[in-house]
């Protein structure tokens, strides 16, 4: 147990605490474990609200600001929030002009957030949920009815900010965001295990010299366990089984935003490394990028792995994506 | 070996390549390993070039841009950039202003960097050095003689470069430099080895259940290995190590700028948590605390870990520090 923690059950309240500490910005309920932007009732804009499991750090909590999240419900590690804190979150973030809820597709997160919609309509609140489903690895899952949300939460959570953040009203917002999700798909390759808090060992065994390819964010299997294979083959199949799934959604209309995402414990040095091998395979295979994101954003604690997730971004989405942004782990433009 | 790398070999390389698809504002030369801001010679600027072993991204390729490093030059993981390396650096981004090496107190870095400051000036260059040496933990290390160079390096390369983007002469910006380095201290721990691509298992042995009080970001030995210790006694060693130390400065003036920095393969869940205690601990000390930053800045490739550092920042290193910054790691206000 190699871990940086106080103790196994304060380990998202103390990360809250700190997160308090750093960011004077955000408004931090500890208790509730519900993270607002200070500012996210003024100027009267749609309120955008999400959360999942924590572990997957810097989402959700670091995406939360300006131009992006207006405020973020983590439950503990690799555990949907409760509706009561999404509840909370809606409530704090509504000036009036709806909220709309940003879900993982994960049984427990789509249960609890839609009993919490549920709860906000009764008080009165107009709130559209929207699914976030790209990862091509597997249909159904360990935790999942369908496809998981992985790295295209990221993509969703900034085009729909940068809408909301526009003045944009609810429907158009939660238009956008279904359409950034549509246009999205991601695989996750695991090197190695992560280890829970709680468990304090690793939540599945992974054999040094081996990878699972097409792994789920919590660790959950993939499509197929192979003998290690150097970083240029391991993105041939992740931007292979990409580009084949998007392939059917129809023929490419422009560049792609692509996210060449580390799991956790990859160095950033191998991540690049591997991001040279992504762009490639995608030059070979004739897709231009318009914007590349190289880091951790949509991790799995201490997991050793990568993902990759496309966005096939038209001229609206890009325009978007380009506006300014200010969070934690995201920002640019101001 | 739960590597994402082509070949150990390559890794560096590989890492260019990959730096050069994701960011077009950079030159990035593969093979002579020189990375340069595009517009590094517009504006009659006085140049900043750093470099140092690889392994410690987002250190320093990732610090190059608008208000921060001109130039990095990379060099074999754990290994010193060559003369020649630095000596193009210096070329390509000299404008007649003079240039700025900025060099963490390794011996190898210390002898290269100087010898390429001597051809420098024999060719017509005018070259100043700082060298950063801020870990209190050891004096003399496996690879140092004095201090060794963790941290402090990014508080240094950001409050240099805002001194010279805004047009400051090379002297003061050399001035700032050195300021810089004398106001901060850092401390590391670290919970577990890291593995070299070339080596391809632990550097060095850390039973599990350990730790190591005072590392170096090589995995230097430090003050003392222990049994693990919670957060919060952790924070209580690192944070107190810098502040005893601090204080032989001289009383305080000001506050502090703090970094709160992962090794590279501690969540940054650990690490907000961390942060909470380090928050504490600077309070119960009264110590203000300006500015935070809390992620995987100075890494040690996958080792699970973290370190403090703190500057002593007075108004004026504050508000260069506030100015607009635009690198691939560390962004703001523009």
């Amino acid at each position: 147990m190699r871990m940086l923690i106080n103790s196994p059950e304060t380990v998202v309240a103390d990360a809250l605490r700190g997160m308090a500490a750093a960011h004077p910005e955000l408004d931090v309920d500890v208790e509730r474990r519900v993270v607002v932007r200070r500012d996210a009732r003024d100027g009267g804009r749609v309120g955008l609200v999400s959360g999942g499991g924590s572990g997957h750090e810097p989402l959700h909590a670091g995406f939360v600001g300006y131009g992006m999240l207006s405020a973020a419900c983590p439950g503990e590690v690799f555990t949907s929030p409760v509706p009561d804190q999404v509840l909370r979150a809606a409530a704090a973030v509504d000036s009036g002009q709806g909220v709309l809820f940003i879900v993982k597709n994960y049984t427990g997160d789509v249960l609890n957030f839609e009993m919490a919609a549920e709860l906000a309509e009764e008080d009165g609140l107009r709130v559209e949920r929207v699914l976030v489903d790209d990862d091509v690895a597997v249909t159904d899952s360990l935790y999942t009815a369908g496809r998981r949300g992985t790295g295209a939460t990221l993509f969703v959570e900034r085009i729909a900010g940068a809408a909301a953040e526009e003045g944009a009203p609810l429907e158009r917002v939660a238009e956008l965001a279904r359409r950034v999700n549509a246009a999205s798909r991601s695989f996750g390759v695991a090197l190695g295990a992560c280890t829970t808090p709680a468990k304090g060992s690793a939540t599945f065994e992974l054999p040094d010299g081996e990878l699972e390819l097409g792994v789920g964010i919590h660790g959950e299997p993939g499509r197929e366990r192979r003998a290690m294979m150097p970083a240029r083959e391991i993105a041939e199949v992740a931007v292979g089984a990409v580009l084949e799934d998007l392939a059917q959604v129809g023929p490419a209309d422009g560049p792609v935003l692509a996210l060449v995402n580390g799991m956790g414990a990859t160095p950033l040095l191998e991540l690049y490394g591997f991001h040279a091998e992504v762009a490639r395979v995608l030059a070979e295979r004739g897709v231009p990028v318009a914007r590349t994101l190289v880091g951790n954003y949509v991790t799995s604690l201490d997991m050793a792995g990568c993902s990759v997730t496309l966005c096939r971004a038209d001229g609206e989405l890009l325009r978007l994506w380009d506006t300014p942004v200010r969070t934690a782990a995201l920002r640019w433009g101001c």
